[in-house]
This record gives C-alpha cells, structure tokens and sequence, in this order.
C-alpha cells in the first residue's frame, strides 16, 4: 500500500483504498482489452455490463422494487435543484421544502424560480443547528423536499416526515446517500452528488419511481426530463463513464463489506467515538449540534475556545497527516467528515489528537 | 508499455498514451499528496493549479484574449443545446442555425423550445454529405449556430460564415475541438464535450467572450447561467474534478507536441492517408463525403459494396486490435474516428488492412 493520509474533507471525499487501487488500474487497462476506461465508449459491450451491475447493486443494496429507475446523469446536486421542480410542480400545487441549511436553501431559491414554493419548516432560527421534528406534508403539495444531511452545519434527518399517500417524498441525500439502512421505498425520489459517498465527482445518481416520470411539461429542455434518461437507461448523451465506474466498484466493496448494516454500524461507531470525546471534553470542545437527535454520522461539526485555537488545531493536525478540517469558510470551526469510506483508525486518531491538543492549550 | 489496441471509437475515443500513465498515477496518488486525484477537494491548492493551468493552457494554445473565458462545466454539448440559447436569445431576436446533421438538428430542437429559430442553410438535402457554402448571417439575429464538425456523416466546416459584427457567432466544437490551427476570436462562444479530443467523458468546454454574459434573463436557473460560473471561476459547484485534470494533462501534451501548428500536420497526413486510399479503391470503398472540401479531419466515413461486408470488415478489423469501425447505428457504412491522439501507425494499419480486405473479397 503507497502512503496514505487520512482526508476528512467534506467532499470529494476518501474512498475505499482497494477502490482506488482498480480505478487506476482501469485508468491504463480496462478489463484487459488494451484501451483505458477513460477511452471506451459508453456503448461498448464492457461498458453497459458495469452501468447494469451498478444499476442492480443499487437496487440490491437499497431494496427498491422494479418500479424504481437508476439513473447516472451530470450537473450534480445544484441541478436536481432545477430539474426537481421542472419536472415535478403540478398546476396550482405548491411545493414544499423543510430549511435545514445552505443546500435545502439553494433547492428552495430554485423552486421559486419555476412556481409556488413553500417553507414548510425551518431551523434557520437557530442557525441550523437541529433538524425540526415532527414534520407533516400539506394534502395539496407537489411534493415534499428534504436535504437529509447539511454538510455545512452537520445535522441529519434520524426520523422522517409523514407524507400523504399521493404525495412524493424527495431527498438530496448528496451526503449522506448508502451511510445506513432506511427504508428506501417511502422516498419516491432520491438524488445524491457522487463525490462524498459514491465516487468521484462529476456523476449524479437519481433514484425515481416510475410514476412521477409522467409530470413533466412538454417543452421542458429534453436533457432536463427524467424521461428522456429513463426511456435511454442514462445513455442519452454520454455520461461521466469513469465516475459510473468507480460509483461500480464502490457498491461492489459496500456490499463485500456486508451491506448497510454493517456499514452502518462502522458508521455508528465512528460518529459514536467522535461525539463522546467531544462531549466528555465540552469544557474545550463544544459540538455545534446540541440536539442529540439531529446530529450527521457523517460530518462532525464542532467548536474551540476561539478562531485562533480553531485555526491551530487544523493546521497543526494537517502536520499530522489528518487533511481537511477546517470548517466550512461560511461557519467557521471544525468539521470532521467521516463518510462510508473513512477508516476508524483514522478517528481513533483524531480522538487522540484532539486528547493532546486539549492538554497543552 | 501495456498491450494497446488501435480505438478508433467516435468517442469517447482515445487519448494519448503518456496522459493515461499519469492519470492512472494521479488516481492512486496525487502529486504525492496520500490520497488519489479522486479523492481530493475541488478547493484544495494542488487542484486550483490544475484547473487555472488548464485556463491558461487553453487560452495560450487558440490565442484568447482576456475577455474570454474558460469554464469545465457538466452535461455535455447536450445541455448546452439548451444554455446557449437560454443566455443569448435577445427579444424579438431569432437565433440561426445552420444544420449540418444530427446534432445541429438537436441544438435545433432545443433553441425551438424557447424562441423564434431560424434555418439559415441545410445540407439535409444531399443526406448531410456536404457542408453547406457562402453563409452569411441576418443583421437581425440573436447569434448564428454552427457545428463546427459532424461525427455522424464525417464532415467539417473549413471556411466560416461572414458574420456580421455584433452577431455572435457559436460553435459546436465537441468533435473538433483544437484539431487545427482557426482564428479562435472570430468565435464569440465555443462549446464542446471533452470526450472525442480532449479528455474522458464527463467535462464540456465552454469558452466564452465577456460581452455576452448579461444578456441571460434574471429569472433562468442559477446553474444554467454562465455568469454564475464565470463568477466563480467554474468552482460554484463541484466540478468534474478528474476529467479536467486529465484535461489539463491532454493540453500539456498538445504544447509539448509543438501546438496547433504540429497537431493540424498530423491530422492532415493521417486524413490524407485515408482519404487518399479510399479515392484510390473507389470501385470498392466510396467515400460517403463526396464534396472534398467537407470532408472532415477527424471522422473518415466510407461505404463498401453491401452492408454485410461492411460488418464483415468491422469484424475482422477487430480482430486486428483495430476497434470501433462500425459507422453510427443511424446511418451505417465504416467511420474511421481519427482525433488528435489518433497514432498514425494505426491509420497506416488501417489502410494495409483496405487494401487487403479488398483483394480477397
């Protein structure tokens, strides 16, 4: 194994090593046939058998019935901010959204853009520090919108809002797509950013049932219909082919390493050990979530004494091989981001620095 | 050297073998850093060098002045046969196009959506064979529309349409982006997806003159404006981290090839090579472009005496570690796809091949 620093970056993120040990061997050789993978066409036959696999991994993996489309399309998650509308607002419907930070606010500004758009809850009053609880859909919405984990300020959906049959359920789970087993079937469209879970950046993974796909206006832009990707299984125009294939062999090493539950219960385990040491040291370290309940598996957010401290304590642990801690630049603080991938060894690590860096400040 | 095979796929198509070394080392490891090129934030300093290299590289090798921008956008030309004219389209101002195959005919379909379109001048009346001549823009357009290159049919524009100043003039470039040496800034904006000459799949090129940035109405998508990302310098959102670094890596090899100048021989001998051959065996391959000056320099289309030799000759290529052959599902024949990483060993291989495919048939 070449050296390796542990990335607590908030994405693109770290991926398993044995992941990244096949994505280059492919990027010089895939599959033995003398081209790379970055040269392959997306029609070839080595090509539609590893978006097929991925498709049914998915599938596998989450537990959706046939009914549900996989969908490999680009622009990330700020396009689903466009599209989700464009191709799901009903005449004289509003569409709701639940405010849990920067990202539900992005989706929310694209809402309005294309029709009525409803804030139907919000932890905006608390500078996002929670997610709100006990949240019911409207009978008369389009749909209901939820970002299911911020990034920014490091809260995540733990239980989720009762929706009206008739009703679809959408999630940006961007960063927090695979951590953990939901039932996957109450969401009727779920769409994630590659680059914190998934693999690389430039793919964006859409997980829509099939009875949303008859919404769309018809002089909606065709590459911006949900149809026009499920009639070509996301072979329309050529997609992000390399980012498909490693997103391939990262479903591959998530159900070798036993599943959801199993990933989850590393994932537990990891944000378990974070959390404690934070909380056992609050005279120093002062979690940005205080509600227990709303607080991310996957990005640990957290506070010292002052700026400068803070800015120390990511440098001083960059000299130790432990990158990307500081906090997003619009929150200021420390965030660790401790995705699917990141190893517990490298918390463990982390634990024992922040020990250390407590000690002598 | 690893086993290569000769690709001659429409694209995603084949890139030189050095940038596929170093891309392959950049995916388990990045200039040293312990962590792979997949993994590392589009933020972080090592990847900010990459993507204004890569600004400058483009702008250095088409002689761009600095009222152009470069931006790595997503969604292939594809999503742009909707930006362009969603930014440019003036009130009362039809946008023109000139069709010239398949994908003008999509560009077409998605300006129609949103405004007055015209077809200023078609090849479809010959089957796309030619490329139409003496095009000359109305005062009163918005912008005028060409495809520089047409995969399809195997045709390029090699002189450009008098436009009138104050007419933009913009260009589908995606199959012969920086094959030869043009005056970029006749061209008020170009756009291509990286998959045929300049990367992997998954980044789209937009170059983009400054004046045209304030045309977009204020209430188009956030994502879909090209202002948002000239603003932020192609980092609003995430991009397609590898593919520009591989970008990156594609340009460096075209400067240390000698530039435009030395990139334009090569194509023009290999094309010539080809050409030749298939004029020189006309009683048994017919060029399908007939008109010499719209022939293209990257596409060589050509029929043979029936269809069921024409697969046999796919085949057999193949058979020959020469890939790809078969010409589009739509309109058949052979297409030879012979971008600037093309080797011209492989052209010569090709034509030995021609030459004794013939004979034994």
């Amino acid at each position: 194994m070449s050296h390796r620093v542990y990335n607590f970056y908030a994405g693109p993120a770290t991926l398993p090593y044995s992941v990244v040990q096949k994505a280059s061997q492919a990027a010089l050789d895939f599959n033995g046939l003398g081209l790379s993978i970055l040269e392959i066409s997306h029609r070839a036959k080595d090509f539609d058998h590893v978006i097929k696999e991925a498709q049914k991994d998915f599938k596998e993996i989450m537990g959706l019935s046939d009914d549900y489309h996989v969908l490999f399309l680009q622009g990330g998650a700020s396009l689903q901010f466009h599209m989700v509308p464009l191709n799901l607002m009903l005449p004289g419907k509003p569409a709701d959204y639940v405010n849990t930070g920067a990202w539900s606010k992005k989706a929310i500004k694209e809402s309005k853009l294309l029709g009525e758009t409803r804030v139907v809850a919000s932890s905006e009053d608390r500078n996002f520090s929670y997610i709100p609880k006990g949240l019911t859909a409207n009978e008369d919405a389009s749909y209901f919108h939820i970002t299911t984990n911020n990034t920014i300020f490091g809260t995540e959906f733990h239980s989720f809002p009762e929706v009206p049959a008739g009703i679809p359920l959408v999630a940006d789970m961007s960063s927090d797509m695979l951590c953990r087993r939901l039932n996957f079937t109450d969401f009727d469209l779920i769409y994630a950013g590659a680059q914190k879970n998934m693999g690389p950046s430039g793919a964006t993974i859409v997980i829509i049932k099939d009875e949303l796909l008859g919404r769309v206006k018809d002089n909606a832009p065709t590459l911006l219909r949900y149809k026009t990707h499920t009639d070509k299984d996301s072979l329309f125009n050529t997609p992000t082919v390399f980012s498909i294939y490693v997103i391939h062999l990262v479903l591959k090493w998530i159900i070798e390493s036993g599943g959801l539950d199993e990933i989850e219960a590393v994932n537990r385990k990891k944000a378990g050990l974070l959390y404690g040491a934070i909380d056992e040291m609050s005279d120093f370290y002062k979690a940005a979530v205080t509600d227990r309940d709303s607080r991310s598996l996957m990005n640990v957010t957290f506070r010292l004494p002052n700026e400068e401290l803070e800015q120390q304590f990511a440098k001083e642990a960059e000299s130790k091989e432990m990158l990307g801690l500081k906090g997003h630049r619009s929150v200021g603080g420390v965030r660790a981001s401790i995705y699917n991938a990141f190893p517990l060894e490298g918390v463990e690590k982390l634990v024992d620095f922040m020990k250390e860096f407590k000690k002598k400040s």
